[in-house]
């Protein structure tokens, strides 16, 4: 008898990952794997080229799983790779045996948490942004529970000259509302998915801040530190560009 | 031919209204009857018990349609009943001739708004709340865009000594809980519909009052200025009784 | 080689607690830890400078997970420190050896559940109240399903001078419109996310108390007993204070 | 030149409606014309046929807009056809010249009404179960802001044996639930759109009701009086068709 | 130093639940203890005191878990109470030992599935409905993928006599729509979690029966087997005792 | 003083739209103009560019605005251009003088509607398959309250050799599972904004297609005629190719 | 005693599949068996008759557990049943020994995904057109981010002359509506749930998808790899049939 | 008698708008009185305080209805006043007599619509930039169902080194990604509520832009015109200032 399955496996996407490594010439966003969805063995796939063929020997995988991290470890720091996972486990830097760092451009990308529980997020658009060459300000758990909080970080934004800065929320997501109403930079919200009940999951906090009264306020989704880190870097270092020129 | 529609008029809600005139005594809550939904004569109709049968020939109508107050205006000014409408139009008060004040309880509710267009929701529950013998204390406009505006408003709240604070809030709906975080009293946030959009129409407000990182914060529905202003009276009249007795 | 991580770990939240001993002085709300998306180093380095530097050597976690509360046990109880934890499991009292008990109010707060499975958040609410200093009226299982069972609690509701009561109720919600259209003190709806299907996990419940058509009704998110509790006691002390003075 | 149009006439559904006149035999329930999205011309050529060919020269119409209703009077009248419609205006009853009432079937539906507002839709409902032959036992305004109003029609129903119950409640929808908890007769929730802001609009009693606690309750779509009062008919004419035999 | 617990122990709810043995009196509804979110032990105690004190030594547990059907079983059966539990094994029927099976009452219920998914949910409601008495008709896997398997059990409820069907779907819910234009029974919609992507998990189906054009369709929540069974036996044994008498 | 406007003008659109007159050669189907949210002016102004450059002299607009059919007529009627609106009014169809029918494909589309409301949009989608070149067999009324409707249009469509078949129904939307579940060729669901209540307005019949259990069946979004009909029009056409080659 | 649960089995669905072994013929697609809430012994039931008593000897199993794939293998592997799993592991193919592959009908069937992410639901799509006889046009990761990578994809579609494409997105869901916009072929938009945060789970793509400009484009449910491949295997499948004659 | 009413008043908002001209220099954003919920008279003295008390005499008002717009219109053109609406008529600007332009800084911003309906919203959004001092790169209809229409628009763009870009969109939002994948500077997504139907009012778009898988797209709400415009005028502001420095 023949093959039962003949043909099957022809129609399956057997390497369905097409790397970019002109991306960050072209966009100036470093490629960044995204492993949901992915089997490991895939994103192990596409972190190997870029590694090789891509301009930096540094490439980020987002949304990793523990499963994915592993496999990523085991087969690639035999080969003198190193790999750093940021606070939530979820971002991985690997660097290739010989890859300098970002260039720093001087543009600097504030990050204000409003609760300890959203400096996970927070790192990873901080992660991002510095991966992009900027420099960054950093000040956590200042939010609205508590005003008097945000006076010395705010203060600390103006003398350190930030050209933009991302206000992590969840829960309620007030925080960029207030701080979009007290500086005169862009405001990236980026809403975290903390807090429980109607409007938990980040819900509310995304909708809060997408109907903020103070102008000059823009948002990223639920959890999105990559996208706010992102943006923030593209802001931030075409004022650095600018400064040089 | 007999009436084809012998009966059906016996099946019919002919007088579909209950007064219950004791309600102010039993519950501390003036009788107010809610005319949404009601043909005008139905409301007209409850209005007419309840200034006669009631306690205090004083009655409060509200989501009264133009139709509906103009009924009761017609109905009810030959009899020499009194009618007053709040700045959104629909809430009315209606006075028999002869009724006097409602007593002053002692009672302080502070009244606070974001924004200007929070104000008709803020004049129902301050009404509500007057109505229940209460003394108000109102600032307007002093929302999250730009926080200096709050110093002054939370000063008079604590001069006034004001036993809970009702804070009105649209779009954002930040400042409930900004004011719950510097504030040792009760804070009933009322989110208003203003804002369009996703979380329009009060959706985001009211979800981030729901998602309030500060303790301290209950919450009414949109909109809902009767009931913000019962139980913020409800909450100062029993203060009051204590400081009386 | 340099690191190839230069720089990584300094853009990281490394400590991004703020405690804030003072706040119940300035609230009259002992702080409370949100547990829920902190690593537990993170919560019991909170917990820690709280029982330290905090005025009453007493500090709640809520939203503890189980890894949370053995951490916690495992470094504070040899320190002396004893620890409670809810029945849910999620609520942590940790009081510093030599600590004393919050010095009672006067405050009476009345907390009614619908059914058993409400019981764990109902605990929670009661918890916080009596760390603020309140007494609580507790009665359980008397909803909407059978009636009868509602009189005793409400009769010792208004026998022990309940200042305020939080009804705690899944399902379809009813029960806190009930009990609001019988007593003459604030009602805080509590919704627990009891229940399955379309309006689960507390949606229906939520939005009919929401809905209520008994004015005096102020709710919280849904299984916020920490909200809850916190509000009520805040309602109960203000009365307590000027039955005192 | 010829037709441009040619052929387009052709496609359009020119006389798109199917009267099914043994209907009424088949499944108990008269047939009902809904007007909804129809052109008033194709609901009156519906009428027209039903009038003609149906077993009872009596025909329901609902969600019948103005027009619609001004076109069936202009059309039906002058042919000596009775129309009668329901207090929301949007139900129309047309009767045929020589036309006789409905059998009495000895099935009794009992309607309930939390509130004066939800009037209109429970006439519509018992409108229907009238015109399938039942007996309505009908109360109103006896909502759960003062549960003492209860007590009198649930005597009521129990002396005149009323078999099914129709419970129609917008808001909170906690009547329905309080109901099934008190009798031993099927219960047919009826939500009505009556309420505002979250949950509005009927959403909130809807979700409240399929969340009920009590077993036995059923429920029918938001202001779906039509189909409370067919179903509760087909329960209560089975019944009786049972005592007659 | 004193207990610095003293006092929190009293304000749990330490025996939250109150049986209600003469429900099934009251009601015509056995007691049904809802297991989820009570700790197993709180089941536990409700069912002893059930099968104790209840008029027939039988008891209904829904929504059990694993941890608290072995609960059960440890506890109970050296006791010789027998449990059955069901498909899905979340509901668990206890019988002390002497009881007898319910008395047949004359009811016939009809459950048809659309899927052979669908069987757990509909084992539910024929369980409860058999357990207050009612004969059963089943048919499972008639859904509208294949019309033509529905004609044979509609032949089977009518010679069977059924009192009311009960229809069960997941999916599109499409079923309950068809068969209700076929019967001249009351029909109850049972909606299941089955399905997946928008409208998944019951959604759809349940939104599908609530906007039926065939009059004659009431509907319970989502998996809910125990309602849909406890109405269904309420309608069927209505009619069987006019039957009788 | 200068103009205080200078340059605002500048920044509007005012010549916002590109008509595309290639498209029907590109993509197989004609030019439409989406007139929802234009002004009647820039409708216009893209129609007259259409007749005049477009390959065949005949133009379709979707969602029409009473406003935008009379500037329509005003401005093209006296040029020699013909208008027919749909039954809905909110498609017209313009066709300059002296421009031909479309060439008939040979492709044969079927529409079927579940009840009469549904007909104006099924003549939407009619429309447009017909302008694309493709007989039509359509039959109305033909939902699930009674499904021995269903049995001759069925037969006619295999009788006429129908390529695809676009069923169109609002409310439960449980036809196009039905046809699917009986036919062998492609079936389009079409869902109408018929219904009111909990999934009124077309959602819970999108919803109930989405969750067909019958394979084959593919939808397009609420009311979108033009969309069902375009594709429809493209399978069929493909097919027609086909059997001309 | 008698058997206290006497009665119960009969009412329970014991052989609750009604396998459909000649929908093959009557609908052109083949039996497959719905997984999910089965338990694995009724799916094996089901695979086993179809297997026996089908035309073809081959079986697909949709959504199937790892529970459910295990049970599969041990009980047909040992009677010569071949046994393939998608990338997914979901989906399962059951070959009968000695059956033949499915006969080509010359009927092409385009597959495209935007990310890697998406390629085991786009697995599922092919190998269910494949089954019924389609060749496969398989191109991934050819999404948004990097329009330039779609164009060789596209210029494929078209030498191997595609009768439709299947394109399928998650996240933005933005692929079908540029796909639908550059060919002149029917457009199968597939979404699929990768995406986290608001919009996330796969609702963004799904409603993108039905909101598109590019007429030509519909859709089926998330995640639906199933449906997609049934549709367009029907649809080229008919064009085929009329190249062929 | 004495007044029925005495003490009301005083409870009302009589003049609840706080102007803020110095928000200019602090925010760099220029005052916008949002209009919506307030009566017209308000925003009238909310404009004349601007115009006399601000920098620049100039003051926008946005969400105009055209009550207010005409009562701007007949107080304050005799005094001089210059008015100007935008397309959509909800967007006002006040012009004091001998006010300046705004100040050229130098910043560029890009403007491109996907459909022409998009035209009146992305006119908001160009003109806040512009009244913020930036110049407009403007081009139209240039969405994802025909991308040639793209390649001449981003060319413009980089000639003109746009510091920025707003992509203006409704219906499916999938043109913010498209362009986001093609530029490498921050594009700022702002969805319109062109669309009906799931998803439509530009849910369906929002949510798009939300889980774009295209790094660097920040989002605002629907309709955002002045969100947008004002943030990406802050953004092209500070590149503008250091280009200067």
């Amino acid at each position: 008898m023949s093959d039962p399955f003949a043909g099957l496996a022809a129609v399956l996407g057997t390497a369905p990952v097409h790397v970019d490594p002109q991306r960050q010439s072209r966009k100036g966003v470093p490629e960044i794997v995204y492993a949901a969805g992915k089997p490991p063995s895939l994103t192990l796939a596409a972190v190997r080229t870029l590694l090789t063929d891509g301009p930096t020997g540094r490439v980020l995988v987002s949304r990793a799983s523990r499963e994915t991290t592993d496999t990523l470890r085991a087969a690639l720091e035999p080969d003198g790779v190193s790999l750093m996972t940021s606070t939530s486990g979820e971002t991985v830097l690997a660097v290739r045996s010989g890859a300098v760092a970002p260039v720093q451009t001087g543009g600097v990308v504030g990050v204000l948490t409003a609760g300890a529980s959203d400096a996970p997020i927070a790192d990873e658009a901080a992660w991002v942004a510095q991966e992009m060459g900027c420099h960054i300000v950093r000040a956590d758990d200042v939010g609205v529970a508590g005003l008097h909080r945000l006076e010395a970080p705010l203060r600390r934004l103006r003398q350190d000259k930030a050209d933009v800065v991302i206000v992590v929320a969840g829960m309620d997501g007030a925080l960029p509302s207030v701080v979009s109403g007290l500086v005169d930079i862009p405001v990236i919200g980026l809403p975290t998915s903390i807090g429980y009940g109607l409007g938990g999951g980040g819900i509310a906090a995304l909708l809060s801040m997408l109907q903020t009264c103070a102008p000059g306020l823009v948002v990223v989704n639920i959890d999105n530190g990559v996208g706010a880190g992102a943006s923030a870097a593209l802001m931030a270092n075409r004022v650095a560009a600018a400064r040089r020129s």
